[in-house]
């Protein structure tokens, strides 16, 4: 009932052209599990590629700073493929130990705060409309 | 039901003590109602702060990333107050328009993978681990 | 396209048998609007009025524990109407401030170790097994 | 630490004519883990299949539809078991390889807009109200 | 420090050319909230409304059920202006008061399951791999 | 990618401080995985450790109700080690088996409730406020 990761010899020409853009863009010759699966749907694969391509290229945020953000979220949301896949790429893109440390006890503490808000029902400050 | 806010008149002097440190640590006058309404608990008044003091200090990540983090996990956990007092601070600490429109399109992108990859059960690479 | 609450006067008899079991059970002459809401599909009310008459009665676990079992999950999942409706109960229940405080903190702290521990991805212990 | 399946020889009464009535409702002389387990506490399995067995049941909804739904959100609160069982029950309802890459596009997209509605705090519409 | 809706008489033609496309796709006049405040962001308005457009058009699945996994995802997630949008989307294409009720019952039944399985840690079955 | 444990031989006289602290406050000579994975960040072990031995501690919630609120919201998040160490936790607190049934059950009741209450938009009762 699993879904097998589609090779690239394998694989429809429309899927071979995603799949060759994201090794072009990413400069290396590997493509992960995630979009070996989506390939079963080749219009998810292309869409989102597509969309991942262009939010997570340099604008007025950094790539490392993007992917830290993609991190914090994975880690939030407690999806462990995420987090094993944007960890590499954070890492690849420059994150250390003493900024993972960090990262992760930012995103600690905004769950835990973000629960104390709700429990304690705070009303949203004036100054914050 | 509601929780109000313990204003500094009313406040005891332990809490006005964490309100001190809090106004001087971020060169203000002035307390937003999260801590005004932690003020209930002065353990956890104190607690919560001294934890916020030590994680969003400058370190290996700066000041502004810390903020987008927080401002992330905030919004992908859907804690309205949060986002507004977070947004707040992100502003404060160098947070452009384009900046935030950037931040969310990687926490909304971060959000679907996250599901396309539970959904499909993606296997995690050897390479990531 | 809000739901509007059936008062007990416009019910048919089938809802009003589940408002008068919930008044005699809570020994009360009041019904919240969660239940006139759900009155709009009664088959609905009825089970979950019984599904929650069955697990909230006393058991091997206390009234107040359930209700504060309650509000943590509430709080966590962020569900204002729930956070008010069960905080009124617990207090019903016999929830003083120094509880509610101690609650709130053990569900902030929870929500935080929940992340660190996805994010290190850390392997559960043998002996937990 | 982890909950064993109870086995149908092993089971109590009360427990075995729940796995009957399963078994007989879905046509089937096999039990999943989930109800096996649920059977350690035998008012919940009882409570839970009949809750399920009367919400699951053909109305104005078709049983594929319903399995969709409850797909989708297995997915989108990442839960690996139910994504897996509730998989193979909509296959057997009828769902095929372009209808799951269909579901898995709209529980991603949904789970994007969530957050970029939170994080821009869009009002409601007076339309939608 | 809450986004205004940018209007169509305010906005640029390439936020323009969107609105015209949303409204010619969805045989209307009107634009709801949710694109003019993303509007701030021109190519996350462009981006997700093709995504949208896409994902919701007719495939294997019929308008009508691609809105009720939509709805039901937001719901699971508690996006208040994303469950009052897609109500009203939903009713659009031609859910009925039975099709609610009945939609609300899976969501709430699955959430709980999802939860009895992450308690008892339910290992998955042979026959679901 | 993944955080080995760091063991009590190999760690710094920092992270020890806290190794004995826990072992000596929970009267074991035993260190689960959790804080051997966060002392690769000394700062966050002993900020995380020094909280949760304050709010675990005995107040006006006994250790056992504590334990139980804390296990409550780690299923209610699906996350799998915490639900593996705090089941342990709360058996040496004095849980039984009955007593996590009945948890499990209001964990899971509380999970649909508050989708219930989001879908049917309901509206806060006066009463609560």
């Amino acid at each position: 009932m699993a879904w097998k990761p589609v090779e690239y010899v394998d694989a429809s020409p429309e899927v071979r052209a995603v799949y060759d853009d994201i090794m072009q863009t990413r400069k290396t010759d590997w493509i992960n599990n995630f979009w070996k699966v989506l390939a079963h749907d080749p219009a998810t694969l292309k869409r989102t590629w597509e969309s991942i391509k262009q939010i997570m290229a340099p604008g007025a945020l950094d790539p490392l700073t993007k992917e830290l953000i993609y991190l914090a979220v994975s880690v939030s949301n407690q999806c462990n493929y995420c987090i094993a896949s944007h960890t590499a790429a954070s890492r690849k893109a420059g994150m250390t130990d003493e900024m993972f440390g960090e990262l992760m006890a930012v995103v600690g503490m905004a769950n835990e705060t973000n629960r104390l808000v709700s429990g304690y029902r705070v009303e949203i400050d004036k100054a914050f409309e």
